[in-house]
């Protein structure tokens, strides 16, 4: 078994033993808990976290609790993301207000953030060291608050900028990826400049796979995709395909209009919208565009990599799993 | 100035200078952070915190932070309680959600409990005195989540013994206070059993003041109470009063009969109703047996101020306090 493996597995078993102990009372509050972690998911930031702990030869153990805590957030900032974006399904199941109700939905995402911080603190590192984690994970905590703030901003804004949402995926997505990495790093006893390397690597990559997610929801191949093609089209998301061809359409108004006639249907044929949208998406060129960008943050994140003084073989492994992530068709 | 006064004034400083703080982009999530701050409050639990710190010869100034930490808490718990028990106005004004909107108050929540762990891990106390007072701040979180969940499940039961009730203002309101008081014994350098003294100290008074406000809000005198009198019930709210009048109207089946008539009741006018169920409240004497409830919590906890070393002094500052609580009229 390969170290990532190795790490997974922990992470596993670790989330497995909070189910367990999640079975109390009173169950309406704790059994939204159960649910949400006993799904899954691809865990990605706890493992980031230990492979960051494992790049400075790092006592793995000890970032363990932390990894979860970090899951947890995760966790917790789906719960609450979808009562506001009215997302009736996360990971193919009911979303959690959808199987119980808001209200459940806050308040057991509330005891999921509480939780996270226990894990956090929980952790058996020199209390010195538990300061500079839970000053991380604070800053990074606000962060996603700020990108999710944002997130509902540009619904109702009409014209949103490249840099507008670029900085809106930073802080929404790229900065816990970078926040799970620091802490690693940070208990794995990197210097300073180390661990803020690792943290632009995280910011990077975390904005390549949110571009890269706004390119599969168009372009992925149906067969490998987990949910609905085009789902973003449907519902006029602003992503980086849409607000980059409202930005070229400006020097051709007949394609402007064609797409500001789509986004603006009070009624249509979900598959011609996709259509018909994915087209002006071809014609005006924007998943070459996308991908440029998306590849443009990727090779920015893997220099700060590299520039990290750690054994090659350590640093293979976060770049195998970040490759992975990056290629993905779902 | 009174010890009490010079503390009072130490927190409503440190808010005015978190308040400033708060004054950044995005404005929509973090302005309702400041108009909640900025209501006030009565700002009880930091005070017992630094009084509770104080009783400890412990130096105040360190309990500051943790002791903001825990109004923000508590502001945090009011902005999404508010949210599920829909409740438009909060201390004379409209409630987040209602003043913006749920999502708006969902994600302001959220951020409002990250700064309050903020606060708490920005505590100057040795590294080893901060985890401790993490791990009781995350188990009173937890707990006042499950109070909260436990307040929501009895409006669906048509059965709740006093005891569940008991239980449940304990855990939603009477823990914050315990949790408080014990984190600033801590930081005051508190033996353990003192420590625990003080916490049952906090959650008799917790409480003693629950079932006095369930009076207050059927026997206030009008002129001195803040908000509309005989609120629970309009509402039907499951309070002291009306359990323990189900509880004897057992003995009485007209009066259950009224009373149920009333509880059930799909159209009433509001005045009638008031005066109907109090005069089922007087006719059963719910009134004395809250009171004298009330007053074996109080005592209780009186009792357990009363069995820590310190000097009386100190204690008087805090009994002080508790008194006028107990005492006031609104």
């Amino acid at each position: 078994m390969n170290t990532t493996d190795q790490f997974q597995k922990q992470i596993d078993e670790g989330l497995e033993k909070i189910c367990r102990e999640l079975n109390k009372q009173p169950a309406e509050l704790y059994r939204p808990l159960m649910y949400v972690l006993e799904q899954g998911g691809k865990r990605i930031r706890p493992l980031l976290t230990l492979l960051a702990c494992n790049l400075f030869d790092g006592d793995v153990r000890l970032a363990l609790n932390p990894s979860l805590g970090i899951e947890l957030f995760h966790n917790f900032s789906l719960i609450h993301d979808d009562i506001m974006d009215n997302a009736t399904v996360r990971r193919n199941k009911p979303s959690v207000h959808e199987k119980w109700s808001k209200n459940i939905a806050i308040l057991s995402g509330d005891a999921m953030l509480v939780k996270a911080y226990e894990l956090i603190s929980s952790a058996e590192i020199t209390p010195a060291l538990l300061q500079q984690v839970l000053k991380i994970f604070n800053q990074t905590a606000l962060l996603v608050c700020e990108g999710q703030q944002l997130d509902m901003n540009f619904e109702k804004q009409s014209v949103v900028s490249i840099a507008q949402y670029v900085k809106m995926i930073e802080l929404k997505t790229a900065s816990l990826l970078a926040g799970a990495l620091k802490i690693g790093a940070v208990i794995g006893g990197a210097r300073g400049e180390d661990a803020e390397r690792i943290y632009s690597f995280g910011k990077n990559i975390g904005i390549a796979f949110q571009l890269q997610d706004d390119i599969l929801d168009v372009y992925a191949d149906q067969e490998k995709f987990g949910k609905q093609k085009g789902g973003d089209i449907i519902a006029n998301k602003k992503t980086f395909l849409l607000l980059k061809s409202f930005e070229l359409a400006k020097l051709n108004p007949y394609k402007k209009e064609e797409l500001e006639q789509w986004v603006h249907a009070p009624q249509f044929n979900a598959k011609h919208k996709v259509e018909a949208v994915t087209a002006i998406y071809d014609f005006l060129n924007v998943r070459k565009i996308a991908q440029e960008e998306m590849m443009r943050y990727y090779t920015n994140g893997i220099n700060y990599l590299n520039e990290i003084p750690a054994t090659e073989n350590k640093k293979k492994e976060l770049r195998m799993l970040v490759e992975a992530l990056i290629r993905r068709e779902a």
